[in-house]
């Protein structure tokens, strides 16, 4: 079959700085997807792109071509609206955890399609995944009725959503071209669209402990992606969070689900909580409910019944006790003074290496594994106070968990007590 | 075996702008040639060199690794010296053929190691492969007695010479990273500096049949070539010559092995002439020959009797008549006027689709094919004088020769007659 283009010729307009046109940009995630594209071809586009960036309506078309690579799905059929949630990933973010039944208490479904964790940011499967019982994989049919039954889903994506975007994560991971704001975007905003959600909250995480570690950047990701859901006719706000230092006081998955069950209960960390409350409020609002008191419905327990049919309708005991890891150590102040640094980036490092976390992608993880916290950044600590629990099955582990923590826990005998960064850093809505 | 770097923490470097050490130039280049760094690594960092640059250490060195990932060759043992010319490309460039025996004629070696043509441009083996008899092929040992026996070899260069570079142009070729200087500079650069030659002559061409369309860049080329050459003990120096219309009279193979002849026989066009002398006292002038005199040479029968023994030397008959195509047709004059265009590159890709050139590595080429010239701009020509003949042996090309011609030749009643381009536009010599 002879075809529509010439893959050099998409590359060099790209590298000479043109706009892609429409049928160029549809031709190549086609031809890519079909392999008629290489990869060293596509990985050299996805540099050009990387240094000579897209306009937003190039971006836009390069989202619909990947949404267009592989299957869509329709929620239009169900009785209630639909909302979702997106992350782009930090240490000890264990949001979707509570939020998902929070929202559904309103009447608002949440179609949660989630990954696993690579590197040191944990992933939502492998957490829910230490409930005994629980399975992530669910048919169509399955998730629908389960949206409809109980309101919230937390499951696998399937492999049947764009597919393109699959491939191209994996080639962009391999040759340096991670990095891009319009690749960045329309991965994340592909998968979404498809997924046929009504509205959207996406969470920007900033810092350390996030893949964008400047705001700047960060916020020109979030305009871009609300741009995008706007453009596909998808509700979408952001929110810019803070992640210099970990959500909540754990990190690792049976640890983070236990705390996401105590802010279930009312309880939990303020953090987790405020976050949790203004993402859901977020998600109401754009569902059309602007009137719902998320607060409320956490402390009431009704959050808590949702959470607990959520995780019984795949196959989780919500009453089972959780793994715990067989060893223990702790990390302790080497004086008096305030903690002023936590960093995000070396608790996530550390669960990651006591095995909360996997390398590739085959690797297993471990239920138990990770990081407790004792102390948040603006506590008065003393000498000999436990700063952090490590938790692993593993003990070899424990040495270059330490290693992943020097430099990364700072206890300042002229610190300021009570300093602590502001969570929420900034909203971005259609313009 | 662990590895030194990684292929990603390179890219990422020359995608932020900066410069790569040494260690990393020689590791990714090994690397590459292994196998580790694999294709889609190299041409998302090939992509990030066109677009952020590489300075002229960084060059060098990139060369040096390229050198050092095969052999070397080594005429030190020859009793005389060496000087060798390349040529970035053009149409029309038969300029090797005659000048190869004319620079022997003064006990100069030349090992002129030559490639095939793709695309537009001709191929010097190609052309020479049109002589009865004659092969391209010959052992490093063959090469050395040639060059002791007869003074001049034009051979194919062995696949030991930097297969690094091989392997990287044939990448570059499809991911749209042929453009960048340096990458240009450092392959062809690698592979005379590999070869061993005492000095170097380089012909860049400038023009719309050339590699490089403007004079910035082309003389951007020159330079870093010249610093690379110098750098590494290379006498060198490049001429900057115009492209814009075919050197000679003739694009084809046996068409320009005729030329050629007619040249070393004291006769043939004024601008090959002058290109053959021009180069010829470069070439001379470097290997320590400032009195020879290349056009007496030409004059006098000496440059044609080492041309008949460079081509016996190789099986060639130097007496048997060279193939002629079955098919001809010409173009003519639309109107009187005066000729100010005949298109370098028309004429290139009017040759190619004749079957003179070939689209693949693995196609074949006609001997006979090609095109001849009876007008060269500034030319008073008349309406239905002939101005080209179209040669080839499959008459069904014709109709796409012509096509490619369209706009190319250009008869302009109100044109001055007698305005050619200059031909020699710079010299870059070591600063």
């Amino acid at each position: 079959m002879s075809e529509q283009f010439d893959a050099v010729d998409v590359i060099v307009a790209k590298r000479d700085g043109h706009r892609l046109g429409d049928a160029q940009i549809d031709w190549v995630l086609d031809a890519y997807t079909r392999g008629v594209v290489a990869d060293e071809q596509m990985s050299a586009l996805a540099m050009a792109i990387l240094l000579n960036g897209m306009d937003r309506a190039e971006i836009a078309r390069w989202t619909g071509a990947m949404i267009a690579s592989g299957e869509r799905m329709d929620f239009s059929g169900l009785s209630r609206p639909t909302s979702d949630k997106h992350s782009t990933g930090g240490v000890g973010d264990k949001i979707t955890l509570p939020l998902a039944p929070l929202v559904a208490v309103f009447g608002v479904a949440v179609p949660q399609l989630s990954g696993r964790g690579l590197g040191h940011t944990g992933g939502t499967l492998d957490k829910l995944e230490s409930i005994p019982g629980w399975r992530a994989a669910l048919s169509n049919d399955e998730m629908m009725r389960q949206l409809e039954d109980v309101g919230a889903v937390i499951c696998a994506a399937g492999s049947g959503l764009a597919p393109a975007d699959r491939k191209l994560y994996a080639l962009r991971d391999v040759t340096g071209t991670v990095e891009a704001i319009p690749l960045i975007a329309s991965s994340i905003m592909s998968k979404k669209i498809a997924e046929g959600t009504g509205s959207l909250v996406l969470d920007v995480k900033v810092g350390s402990g996030a893949f964008m570690k400047d705001a700047d950047r960060a916020g020109e990701l979030a305009r871009t992606m609300v741009e995008l859901g706007t453009d596909a006719g998808v509700h979408t706000v952001a929110l810019l969070t803070d992640m210099s230092t970990p959500l909540g006081l754990t990190a690792g998955n049976a640890l983070e689900v236990r705390e996401s069950v105590e802010v279930l209960a009312g309880g939990g960390p303020a953090d987790v909580v405020e976050l949790t409350v203004a993402l859901a409020r977020e998600m109401l609002d754009a569902a059309g409910r602007p009137d719902a008191d998320p607060a409320a419905a956490l402390a009431d327990g009704r959050a808590m019944d949702v959470w607990r049919r959520m995780i019984a309708a795949q196959g989780g005991d919500p009453d089972a006790p959780l793994p715990v890891a067989r060893h223990q150590e702790q990390v302790r102040a080497e004086r008096d003074g305030v903690l002023t640094a936590l960093d995000a980036y070396a608790v996530g490092v550390a669960a990651w290496r006591l095995g909360a976390g996997r390398a590739r992608k085959e690797d297993p993880v471990q239920a138990g594994a990770g990081v407790e916290l004792h102390a948040r950044p603006g506590d008065t600590v003393r000498a000999g106070q436990p700063l952090l629990t490590l938790h692993t099955d593993t003990p070899e582990r424990f040495a270059r968990a330490h290693e992943a923590l020097t430099g990364g826990v700072v206890v300042d005998p002229q610190g300021v007590a009570g300093r602590r960064p502001a969570l929420v850093l900034d909203r971005v809505a259609a313009g």
